[in-house]
């Protein structure tokens, strides 16, 4: 495995490796979700690059830029277990010079959810995974659908602006308990932690409704609300029952497919997890 | 020459050409200007791509987006003549489809000159050469200095976004009276055509009081300014003597490299054109 840092060194890099290559684009601090793309990116393709950047434009002001967890060595070490070829770590000043001014914006799937609690986000996100695209040149690249909203912004920008990659959307990977693995789970103390749950008991509770036939939205976030303020640990910041592509909150019935999704405060700490309904 | 439509034609024939290949975006209508990028193109790259797509989303609400000239048919006998091997001829509905929301933006080198006067232009510029780029992966991309903006604007995005495409810009094809060709030269009569020789007279007379040893940008404008007064059928909307990377205009002492420039009417056509200082 080949770690580089500037553009030139991956760009030489790059033109060694055999096609089709596959793209996992991570923050580092890795966990078994980003694992699961590297696997599945693994048994897709020819080659493998990983990128770890904490990029700085997808973070708000009061956001935790500074605090994100880092640790690139053992990134490193899981990442070589998985076979991946070439691991590309930019510098943020290398990545947004003096003078940076280009910026990818995607309008309307950008609106709702994440994007209006947090400002600019989505701006960053898009931005910086054109810049990985454009640099890396990969065939595929991977993504997990615990990110949901970003997911579907992405695959929206793929579209419209005629880039030649797939998306892989891969399932999102759980602890024991149901917790949705994210790096930001470091920052909970024991308490929250095991209040974390709840998101995902919350999710449950509304898919199970759905199972023994509820179809009405506003029930469906109801039952998920209640369930979060049932847990003295948790402040729900949304409560989400949305169409999958275009993210649209649904009104009347709810059908296979729809997209739970809810962004919840367990101490200081914002969680999101999100569960596709299906009968 | 082998012409296509549609993306997926486009793929299969990029797939077969030998890289590199070289970028010809145009809006058809083609002249002289246009050619010396494939002339220039031909000599510098394996392969040859010509774009003919007149791009709705850089037009303005009242400009001549309805009235641009058209003639695919001659356009495509003079590419075939210079060599070109795939000419793409998109349709707008497959280019900006029903939810298309996913826009490039360059945010401070649009603000001056065309920009002020043209809000969304570079908006809709930049987006429709990043499809273009994503979907024909040229090595090498060919624009001419007459949109001297357009293309410090598409420099820009190439660097910011981390394209591995070289930014070839060529020299302004002018007729024997000096006007720089562009397809909206068509839209004059005879007499405006006989004044709009005025725009290059103007930036001779600038860039020979340079030559002579005048170093105050205001003056250099002012006799631009004086020169296409004096032509009653010519109505200037700007002058500028700017500094041709960062587009800010000069204040103090002009020095080789700058960017005289300019949008003038002649009649009701608006016409642009510009020379870099040189000593």
């Amino acid at each position: 495995m080949k770690t580089v840092k500037t553009f030139s060194e991956l760009r030489v890099a790059r033109s060694k490796l055999a096609e089709p290559v596959g793209l996992v684009p991570t923050m580092g601090y890795l966990h078994e979700g980003h694992l699961s793309l590297a696997r599945r990116a693994r048994q897709e393709c020819t080659s493998l690059i990983a990128t770890i950047f904490i990029n700085p434009t997808q973070f708000g002001p009061g956001e935790d830029l500074s605090t994100y967890p880092r640790d690139i060595p053992r990134d490193l070490e899981l990442l070589e277990k998985e076979g991946v070829d070439l691991v590309w770590i930019p510098n943020a000043i290398d990545m947004y010079p003096l003078g940076f001014q280009s910026w990818v914006r995607v309008s309307e799937l950008t609106q709702p959810l994440e994007g209006a609690r947090r400002p600019e986000h989505f701006r960053g996100v898009t931005t910086v995974v054109t810049k990985l695209f454009n640099a890396t040149m990969p065939q595929k690249a991977y993504f997990g659908q615990k990110d949901a909203q970003q997911a579907a912004v992405i695959r929206r920008m793929v579209s419209d602006l005629n880039y030649h990659i797939q998306i892989v959307v891969c399932p999102t990977v759980r602890e024991p308990d149901g917790l949705a693995m994210s790096s930001r789970n470091t920052y909970l103390d024991k308490d929250e932690r095991r209040a974390a749950a709840v998101l995902y008991r919350a999710l449950n509770t509304a898919q199970d409704a759905y199972l023994k036939g509820e179809r009405d939205p506003n029930i469906l976030r109801s039952l998920m609300n209640a369930e979060l303020i049932s847990e003295p640990f948790a402040r729900p910041q949304y409560v989400s029952c949305a169409h999958p592509d275009t993210l649209m909150e649904h009104f009347g019935r709810v059908e296979d497919g729809a997209l739970l999704s809810m962004a919840v405060y367990i101490g200081g700490t914002r969680l999101i997890d999100n569960i596709l309904l299906e009968e």
